[in-house]
């Protein structure tokens, strides 16, 4: 937008009796203050008070004295295409984390700590920013902002069947009262929304496949046939639900290769619903879409989704099975009578493909064996260009995506790279731009979050470097946040334990300092999906770790306006000898990248920590070691094995100071035996 | 019953066409087993045949083809008085914790893996034991077991508002229909049911009180009108919540002092629904009960709540508050429409008497020095007498309760005392009986776990000793049972944290060797109320730990048929000194009985942990040591120096199995350092 764009937005501000804002380019900080006299905005912020304008212009007619704008889209996907980024056009937050409610004359956006700073610097003084991003806090506000008996206005397809739930069961009560609304009201007034991405779903090769799509319809079909509640299909809505199903991939969403589509799987029956003129014929031929028994794909318009659901509903005896978390409410509230309808958290689907195969499980190992050779030259390159003054976040981060996409079977970034220096990395998801790009110094700290998408897999680390005198404090927070991966890594635990119940032994460590950090330690990841492949990790809507189920690790530390640290890494669970039992699992960790040793302060950690991070450093070399060599880096190999040699003085001093203690206590020893 | 009784039973159960069993004198075994010809009972099995008769006759009128029987009373107390132990009339088993479900032909118990053993011991031949307790294994078998459309009968009061929901939520998808009968079916062919308990209810005296109960009911009341769903009223329904509130105790239930009341709390006005004959004058005083105003307690006759709960709601703008967890689908099924009700996971009363004032934790430690006194002149007394071969696991229980009986404000004890040698601690919660009371031997392990009530406080500990030769086996489970409750006791972790996120650390050191147990790892407890005091605790559905929780810390390990280990501890929460942080805890343990020497192999322990059980044996000493002299207890003093000397020697010993080490790997150190 051009300066004299400004000066209208102002005046218009100005006669809207709103809170009027300046683009002050004469401002100062990063961060809008609209406290001051007049507000000052940073140039990220986004004038939005047109939208607004327009938006709560339709919300008159509807009656509705809110409107609620979600960050997904109608998949409830986690990374959205741009065409969905709706939150992010009314507000100008572009965080992947955020719920915009909009009355008549206030907008206001939830968001966690992750993304504070970056609301303030995106959003003008139209917004107010709340940071608890409890959908009770959301519900409480409403309650005291907009009077009982009043409607709150929502689109279906952006809310998941928990998520309204919850709404509903916290506004029911007090009177205030959801109002569906399919049609968007932000796309009635985004006259610039982006078109449907242009490519084509593809088929995956047979080198990556183990169960071809026939094999896995009769896998969920068996699960259907033997659900005691007896369903008769069962309803696909995630994006990586139906890529799943028929082996299938898209490039709708940056970075996830998914498409658009829902899929209706019955006994006898398969309904895709996609952008039926991106289906290829040789696609066709795939799906077997020319016919009509229970192995023929009938390719219905992504768009008549509703209609065609309805139409299944009117037949007798049908009962359709949905996943809570991620089927829309569009399409719930469709299922009705009660007796159609039968619910479990997750779809037979997603619990199904949360466990990997033999094969899933080799080729994602193998990606990240390739994926460790583009991390270690990243570290090696910053090692040698850091002290020469001459890069900084942006380069880092393109010169990491460059390593990766010379990787067999690449296929680009698996996210935005978080490439963040100093005070940068304390906010944990912050990712480079031109205008924040920091300088990358010998005396700050680094770290760099990525992964890679590959046709055999999904990466993604995280490295915390420092390439000159770490402080102290800052050594031991790492070696802290160090621990804590490493505790998760090597606990022994019973198959079915939720990774909610372990999860504190990420942050143990840093308890016992005191320190803690705000996000959670671990999502799943699988082959070429999300790089945030759900419900396996962490969190507690998770499910049970089972063998064959690929996790990050990643705790970390935060001090603001000075550093962050995480530690990341992707580990499987596998089975653990154990002297006595059975059934029992422990993690192998599959990234396979040193941790910076400058940062390690191995009297901290326990024997058996050093035991560990001694075997990964084994495994790297035995590993990693046979692929430098394979890809002819010389160069890189000796950094990996300069890099990777065994910790071994601290744990030999600590018996030195427990030996002085020894030496002290004995006396008292002795003394004690004799009572 | 006589023996002519039986005969006749047996009859009947020919004549029924049911299964028919035989009480055997000459049967062999003390589980029954019913697939011999003739089915073998023990004499500990109930004959059920004329009460499942009568009982499935009244259902026939009813209409429903299956009746629950639940183990609780109208309260969701955890333990009832014998007269709401319908579970136990109709089906023989006595344990606490367990389903019965009833119908035409089939009669099926529910219960998890600490009663199996006693399940197969009390049940007759009609009876079916169900070892997966889960609400959905008793929906999925309805399920199977009953058509479609049909009924299913349960009595409202005995199932909490969150149970029923959770089968209402399996079953209804499923077309089986739940029923409310709120006259209970077995009340009604129960004719020798046990009358009302005799005992008045008493106030509590000013030397254990903080809060008088207007104070109480102003605290309760500011969070009804703080509320941002603005309820008018809380509606009590656990027993605790009221006794708390008024700071009245009863005797209703044994080793609970309860009594059965329901209290319905406005801003203005207080309703208590009581046996009014049960009310002396006396207490009327104190409650202010011949006024009307926000400060004066109306009493109530206890049957007539459902009565007065309707008038209230006929009123205009009401909003009644009600915790899902324990208030009983009776009441709640009477609050409608939506907007008359306010539901929480628990009601205010509880949160709130969770967190014990600053008086409440200074006599509730006071109680557990009296209460270590009493559990040390148990285990010195065991160390002199069992050798001489004179003991069992009775005679052990009665001279527990008695030790307790003697300490100051006993008001007897808080749970029917564990004591079990050998194989029967195997069965977690197994009490002894005449018929089952095994001799004590120096060769066994032994588990007593017992507590007391006293007008200060309730108390809960386990110890598990053995007086000969313990294997190594036994020393290692216990050690790493010791272990779980360290690392428990000594984590610090940021206020709010829950319990069932941190409870995995009692676990670890068993899994890592893959062991584990199958019961739950602390409830809350507090002063003279039930021994299980919800919703503090481990338990998933607990409340976040606040500074001032009592809870206790109890991780086991059970060999069938061979031992079983539990060490139990109560703690509370206290503010922990961190080096960077602040609002963090830690738990203070308040239980202070030595662990049993011979069975810790100091060896597995960590430089940490031995340093945390050190530090115990010195607050034991410290602490309880006073007190045996202020009692004159001069031979339990010596037992108690003796039994808490510093450990030392096996830390030393691991330093010097480290130097070698250090000597064994330095060479290669000065290697690597050298690359």
């Amino acid at each position: 937008m051009s300066s004299s764009g400004w000066i209208l937005a102002l005046c218009l501000v100005v006669l809207e009796g709103g809170r009027y804002a300046v683009w002050a380019k004469e401002g100062s900080g990063s961060e809008r203050n609209c406290s001051a006299i007049p507000p000052y905005l940073p140039p990220t912020a986004v004038n939005t008070t047109l939208r607004l304008r327009d938006l709560r212009a339709s919300m008159i007619p509807l009656n509705i004295s809110a409107y609620i704008i979600p960050a997904t889209d109608a998949h409830l996907s986690e990374y959205i295409a741009p065409r969905d980024a709706r939150l992010a056009w009314m507000s100008g937050f572009s965080g992947s984390a955020g719920t915009a409610v909009i009355t008549q004359n206030k907008a206001v956006l939830w968001t966690d700590s992750r993304y504070w700073i970056q609301a303030e610097r995106q959003m003008d003084c139209n917004w107010e920013l709340q940071r608890d991003a409890s959908i009770r806090s959301i519900t409480n506000w409403l309650i005291l902002e907009i009077p009982e008996g009043d409607q709150v206005g929502f689109d279906p397809f952006l809310f998941s069947v928990d998520t309204f739930g919850v709404y509903n069961t916290n506004l029911a009560p007090a009177g205030r009262i959801l109002k569906s609304i399919p049609d968007n009201l932000v796309d009635k007034i985004w006259t610039d929304r982006p078109p449907l991405p242009p490519d084509n779903p593809t088929r995956l090769p047979d080198s990556v496949i183990e169960r071809t799509w026939p094999m896995k319809v009769d896998q969920i079909r068996a699960q259907i046939s033997d659900n005691p509640y007896k369903p008769t299909a069962v309803l696909l809505s995630a994006l990586d639900e139906t890529a799943w199903l028929f082996n299938l991939r898209g490039n709708d969403i940056p970075f996830n290769p998914f498409f658009y589509s829902y899929t209706l799987l019955s006994m006898d029956e398969i309904w895709l619903f996609v952008h039926i003129e991106r289906i290829t014929e040789e696609l066709k031929v795939y799906l077997n879409s020319s016919c009509y028994n229970s192995y023929c794909v009938q390719l219905l318009e992504y768009s008549s989704v509703r209609t065609y659901l309805k139409s299944y509903l009117q037949r007798l005896n049908v009962r359709v099975w949905v996943g809570t978390e991620y089927t829309n409410q569009a399409l719930y509230e469709l299922i009705t009578p009660e007796d159609k309808l039968l619910t479990s958290t997750y779809s037979p689907v997603l619990t199904t493909k949360a466990v990997k195969d033999a094969t899933e499980q080799r080729i994602l190992k193998e990606a990240h064996v390739r994926d460790a050779v583009a991390v270690m030259q990243l570290l090696m390159w910053l090692e040698k260009k850091v002290p020469e003054g001459t890069e900084n976040e942006l380069t880092a981060a393109h010169f990491v995506d460059q390593c990766r996409s010379k990787q067999k079977n690449s296929r680009g970034p698996s996210f935005e790279t978080i490439s963040a220096s100093g005070p940068n990395a304390a906010l944990a998801h912050y990712s480079p731009s031109n205008e924040t790009a920091r300088k990358l110094l010998v005396n700050e700290m680094y770290l760099v979050d990525s992964g890679g998408q590959y046709l055999d897999g999904t990466t993604d680390i995280t490295r915390t470097v420092h390439w000159g005198e770490p402080s102290d404090f800052q050594k031991e927070a790492y070696t802290r946040v160090l621990m804590g991966n490493i505790e998760i890594s090597r606990t022994i635990f019973p198959a079915g334990t939720r990774g909610v119940n372990m999860e504190m032994l990420g942050r143990r460590a840093l308890w016992e300092v005191g320190l803690n950090y705000g996000h959670g330690t671990g999502h799943g990841v699988g082959n070429y999906f999300g790089v945030h492949e759900w419900p396996v990790g962490f969190q507690s809507n998770n499910i049970p770790f089972q063998e064959g189920m690929f996790t990050s690790i990643e705790p970390g530390y935060y001090k603001e306006d000075e550093f962050g640290i995480r530690i990341e890494d992707i580990a499987v669970t596998v089975p653990a000898t154990t002297k006595y039992g059975h059934n029992y699992l422990t993690f192998e960790t599959v990234s396979l990248v040193p941790y910076d040793r400058k940062l390690i302060n191995t009297s901290l950690l326990s024997p058996e920590q050093l035991h560990w991070l001694n075997k990964y450093y084994e495994t790297i070399r035995s590993v990693v070691g046979p692929e430098l060599e394979r890809q002819a880096l010389k160069e890189e190999y000796d950094w990996m094995m300069k890099h990777t040699a065994p910790f071994l003085m601290a744990e030999a001093s600590a018996v030195i100071s427990s030996v002085t203690l020894l030496v002290t206590v004995l006396p008292s020893v002795l003394l004690h035996n004799l009572l």
